[in-house]
C-alpha cells in the first residue's frame, strides 16, 4: 500500500523535483505489531531536513496520521517515507512557493538468512569514495548514488557491508548504516560534518553513552586505526546493530561493550 | 508531451529508483525548427554515463525516433531526456538485470527577458559547495541538490547565474553552466575531475578551439585569479555562451574571443 499525499496510489508526476533532480528527503523505519519504531525521532529529523533544504515539511499531525493508517495489522515491515519539493520552480531554481510531495509506503521486512545481531557479519572497505559536501552532510537525502556505487561493488553474500571513505581517506560509514568502534574502553563514531547520514539509531546510541558518562568520541579515522579497535559495529533502523566480525582480512570478536548497547537498544524499542 | 517507455504519460511508478534514489541521468537538448541540436553528442554523453553508472541505456534508435515523434512541428523547444535504472534492486542494490525508465519530454523555450547572448549577464559566487566526488563527476546524473542549493542562493533578476566553487576553493563552474575564460590570449576551462558536469557546449568549445591550435587549457582557478581575467563566459546546451559583463564586484568587457567562439557555435548550430 502506497499513500501519496493521503490518496491511495502507485504513481507520481514526472514533473516531480524528487524524480527530476533528488530534490527530497527520505526516512526508513522498522514497524512491529503495528507501530513504527522511533517515529518521533525520524520525524524531527525529516523535519529538520526539509528546514536545511528549505522544503515544506508535511504537518507531523498529518504524517503521523497516515503512517498509522498504513502500518495497521502488520506484524514486522519497513516504513519509507518520501518528502520532495514537489513539482514546480525554473530549472534547478525552486518555485518560492512549493506544495511538498508525500508518499508513505510499506514494504516487507528484508529476510536475512542468518541473525546478523547475534552472530555479526563480514564487511568491506569500498573503492568508491564519500563526496565531502558540508551543504548537504548528515541529511537523510534522495541523492545516492555514491551508495549506489558503493553497493554495487559486491555481489558475494557472504559480505553484509561496505564501509566507505571520504576523499581525504577518513572512515565516514557503511552504505546503509552507521559505524562506531571501541578501543580501549573508549566509544567512538565518525565524523558527519562533510558527509555521511545522521543515523536514528547512531543518535540513540550517543545519547544512551551520554547518559552513562561514557559519550562516544566523534572522530576521522582512517583504515589502518579502525582496524585496531577492540570491538566495531554499524547500526541503521532496519538491522539494528550488526557486529562486525571481519572486515577485510582482519576478524573481530563481538566484544561485551557492543552485546551490552544491543541490549539497551532492545529496550528502548520495547519501550517504544 | 511526454513519452514514458514510449507511452504517452504523465506518471511514473513511485518505486522507480530515479525516484527512490536519483538513480539516473538527464540531458536537456535545445530544439530549434523540430531539430534536436547536438543531438548525438547528447546521447553520446547518455550513453556513456549509464556505462559510468552501469545503468542499461536505450538503443540510440529508439531515443532518436522518440526525440523526432516529439519534437515534431515545433520552433523553439527545450526537449529533456530522462534515464535512470528502473525500479527493482534491494536498498542500494542495483538488481541483477534492469530494465531502465526514459522520459522524454518537451519543454518551452526560457522566456529571457534580454538577448544575454549580446549583452551579457552578471553573475555572483555562490556559498554552496559542489562537494569532491571523482566517481560521478563529469556525468550528468539526477543527483542535483547542490546546485539547487546554490541557484537558491539569489531572487535578484538582475542576476543570471552563480558560480560554485570546491571545497578547495577552486571555481568548477555555474550553476546550470559551464565555465570559460580568456587571459593573455589563451583559453582557459576549469576542470572537471573531481565535481562538475562535462556540457557539451564546452565539449564543442574546447573542440574548436583545438582544431584552430588554441586548445582551451584546463585548470583549478580560484577566484580572485578568475577576476583577473580579460574575458569570461558561461555555456550551455539551452543558453549558448552567455558573456559575463561582472562577476561579484568586477566588470567585464565583451571581448573580441568570446565573440569568435560565440560566432563558431552558431555556425556548427545551423550547420545541424
Amino acid at each position: 500500500m502506497i499513500l501519496i499525499n493521503g490518496d491511495r496510489k502507485q504513481h507520481i508526476e514526472v514533473t516531480d523535483r524528487g524524480l527530476q533532480y533528488g530534490d527530497g528527503l527520505f526516512e526508513t523505519i522498522e514497524v512491529i505489531d503495528s507501530t513504527p519504531i522511533f517515529l518521533d525521532l525520524h520525524l524531527q529529523r525529516l523535519q529538520h531536513g526539509c528546514q536545511r533544504l528549505n522544503i515544506t515539511c508535511p504537518s507531523l499531525e498529518l504524517l503521523t496520521s497516515e503512517t498509522s493508517q498504513i502500518c495497521q495489522n502488520t506484524t514486522r515491515a519497513v516504513l519509507k517515507i518520501i518528502v520532495t519539493r514537489g513539482t514546480g520552480g525554473r530549472g534547478y531554481k525552486p518555485p518560492e512557493i512549493s506544495n511538498s510531495t508525500r508518499i508513505i509506503s510499506l514494504h516487507p521486512y528484508p529476510n536475512y538468512p542468518i541473525d546478523f545481531q547475534s552472530a555479526g557479519i563480514s564487511a568491506i572497505f569500498c573503492q568508491t569514495r564519500l563526496g565531502s559536501s558540508p551543504a548537504l552532510a548528515g541529511i537523510k537525502h534522495l541523492n545516492r548514488l555514491e551508495q549506489i556505487l558503493g553497493r554495487s561493488e559486491w555481489n558475494d553474500e557472504s559480505i553484509q557491508e561496505g564501509l566507505m571513505l571520504d576523499n581525504q581517506n577518513f572512515v565516514i560509514e557503511g552504505t546503509m548504516s552507521n559505524l562506531f568502534w571501541i578501543k580501549d574502553e573508549q566509544f567512538f563514531t565518525s565524523s558527519l560534518l562533510e558527509s555521511g547520514v545522521c543515523g536514528i539509531i547512531r543518535g540513540i546510541i550517543m545519547d544512551q553513552l551520554s547518559t552513562r558518562k561514557t559519550p562516544a568520541i566523534t572522530k576521522r579515522i582512517q583504515q589502518q586505526e579502525l582496524l585496531c579497535a577492540d570491538e566495531v559495529f554499524v547500526c541503521n533502523s532496519i538491522i539494528g546493530i550488526w557486529p562486525l566480525t571481519r572486515l577485510a582480512s582482519t576478524t573481530f570478536s563481538i566484544g561485551p561493550h557492543t552485546r551490552q548497547i544491543q541490549s539497551w537498544l532492545q529496550q528502548l524499542k520495547t519501550q517504544g
